[in-house]
């Protein structure tokens, strides 16, 4: 991997957060890299963390890296979560699934007291949109859900890998929905999450406690809530 | 299969609803069973429709009856859906998905321009949430979604076959989850949509066209909305 000196410096910085004795979500994607390796390392030097993973690769890295993995029957909470995002806005709302993992991603960031948010300058936008949303859709009758997509304007590509459809760890497709700029995030939401069929939509809207954006000259800038993010549940 | 005379009479009944070129949704259960072999009598007789099926149980229910299923490459539209339900209020309200079949019956709900519900007078209520209500969830991390149902108040229970986890057609787990009574179904499905981990629930709240209920000594009562049901999307 090519060292990226932005996501690097974003990676390392929110490794700052933990405390020994704290249950850590890795992140998953080439910014969650760097945290989960500069971890590594402080475990390696005696730091007592436990983790979970938020994806297959992520659960690799970890393994590789001697990071202790917990079985989720283990977990009442999660104390902190390390990820990245495919696109920021100044108000802490995120999208993901670039790498495909958004809904393992988002079950652990709603398990998690805190979600820390890492990127380079690359990801941080006025309008979120440019990055097509990514929304995870069950196989059966997929037919009838891309049309409910296309109804809402979404212009719905399948996510592909090669000549077969791209499934995610769950078993499910993904397409990529290029609304224009998105800019009523949470209504989007709402409607995206009456269409029976669709699992999950990269919208992480009240998750990120902070974000840490990293530029290419190594520097950080920190974005917090003015109020702690508040989940509807 | 005993024969129930309430069931038969709606699930029948819903047959007049028919007509030459629709194309229907055949939905699960022992209600919706009458309805299908009924529709196979008609087939037989000369009725030409096509149809979708909303489970392995009902696709197989279909063939024997040598009504035509088609894929749903070739639907753009359902023009009516018959389907069964755990429970039902006078507001038209569903539960759904004691058979473990909501996922795929509220996607093929939600394309049909209508939705005919056939039930016994047994499942009539005045208030839904006797029946516990049917969650389909992912497996990842499940035991995270398990504790945001429990802090919600949902007391749920996992679904089991013999000694294994029951698996829907989905490869999903369920939880049966028990409110008590569901005095505002609205808010309830809109936080249980906000729980990642949640692929679908079994409220039905604005699907329903009309209800068919059967009575034990075969007669039937139909409810029909005030005004057409009226999809968020």
């Amino acid at each position: 991997m090519d060292i990226n000196i932005g996501k690097k410096a974003a990676g390392e910085r929110a490794v700052d957060f933990l405390q020994p004795g704290m249950t850590v979500g890795l992140g998953t994607g080439s910014t969650a890299y760097y945290a989960i390796k500069r971890i590594g390392g402080m475990v390696r030097d005696g730091l007592v963390i436990r983790a979970v993973a938020t994806s297959e690769e992520s659960a690799r890295l970890a393994e590789l890296e001697q990071i202790p993995l917990v079985p989720f029957d283990q977990v009442e909470v999660i104390d902190i979560d390390i990820d990245g995002a495919d696109e920021v806005n100044d108000q802490l709302q995120l999208i993901k699934g670039g790498g495909g993992a958004l809904l393992r991603e988002k079950i652990i960031a709603a398990s998690s007291k805190e979600m820390i948010v890492v990127v380079d300058e690359n990801k941080l936008v006025k309008t979120l949109g440019k990055f097509p949303l990514p929304v995870e859709i069950i196989p059966f009758a997929w037919e009838l859900t891309f049309r409910h997509l296309v109804a809402l304007g979404a212009n719905p590509v399948t996510r592909m890998l090669g000549n077969e459809r791209f499934v995610t760890d769950n078993g499910n497709y993904i397409l990529d929905c290029s609304f224009g700029q998105i800019t009523d995030a949470v209504e989007l939401n709402t409607q995206l999450k009456e269409i029976p069929g669709i699992v999950e939509n990269g919208l992480f809207l009240n998750y990120a406690s902070a974000v840490i954006v990293g530029y290419k000259d190594g520097t950080i800038k920190e974005i917090t809530r003015p109020y702690p993010a508040t989940k509807s549940f």
